[in-house]
């Protein structure tokens, strides 16, 4: 079985497939609130394609996954992107595949940790939500609209996830 | 000094102003991610109206308030929502004002307890960031797009603000 090691979610490595969502504070910043608050402005953009779409706000109950974690399929979203931000501290695996030709190449993984969230662009091939520790609830943002959405590709065998 | 009291944020009192962002297991949620994950979907929409309008997801790290609160002004985005979710467990105040013919009515404040978050429509009047225990980081789910999209109302006499 093909194996994969889980690398730190950077937004270099990332960069392909999404934004990463998290605070650095040497990232540009300005003060709102007279001061008394930073923001981090425009870390990612929600779209949403297609008839009578708009972006919604939703919320996930996730249950922790065990390591090794195997990966079967991965699903992507044409028409809009989604972002996935823990509301607690959290580590998460964020599978995802180049897209080759209207299919997935082989999978990457990156290892989110506490303060981190992301959205990945509309098209990105990305496995299922999976945190690792506890039951983790996460913000869901991402496309609400008329028609087909979701597609979704089963590997031919399955991939072995895990982290160092 | 006009003073008011923050009560508990419940989605049926700040139906007027915008959407509570909260897990409730009575409510409407299905499983995604083969049944290891419970969606509970569309808590809240988010608008970005006018030209080149889109939906951005921002962050931000905010101070900790003393009390009584004191709210000098409030403000509004005519053109989009604006919701604000903690990221980690959190007590913030929400701070509203009912419009009136253009001018914000008599504030009414909320208090947002861990697990929830708020989203506020298009046009609400509201006060500014009010994180209660700790520094605090927060999503902010709003609007980019060319234009003016805030308006500020200072009030005649401040009006105090605590919790029971």
């Amino acid at each position: 079985m093909p194996r994969i090691t889980a690398q730190p979610l950077t937004r270099k490595a990332f960069e392909p497939y999404g934004d990463v969502i998290e605070i650095r504070e040497d990232d540009r910043h300005f003060p709102i609130n007279d001061g008394t608050t930073e923001r981090f402005d425009d870390l990612a953009t929600a779209i949403a394609l297609g008839e009578e779409a708009r972006v919604a706000i939703s919320m996930a109950r996730a249950q922790p996954f065990q390591l090794p974690h195997f990966v079967h399929m991965v699903e992507r979203h044409p028409e809009g992107s989604q972002a996935f931000i823990p509301v607690v501290p959290a580590r998460f695996l964020v599978i995802v595949s180049p897209d080759q030709r209207g299919k997935p190449g082989n999978p990457e993984a990156f290892l989110a940790g506490p303060g981190q969230g992301i959205n990945f662009f509309a098209g990105t091939w990305h496995g299922v939500l999976t945190t690792l520790d506890r039951q983790t609830d996460f913000i869901i943002v991402d496309r609400k609209g008329v028609g087909e959405n979701l597609k979704t590709f089963t590997f031919d065998e399955p991939w072995e996830v895990d982290i160092d």
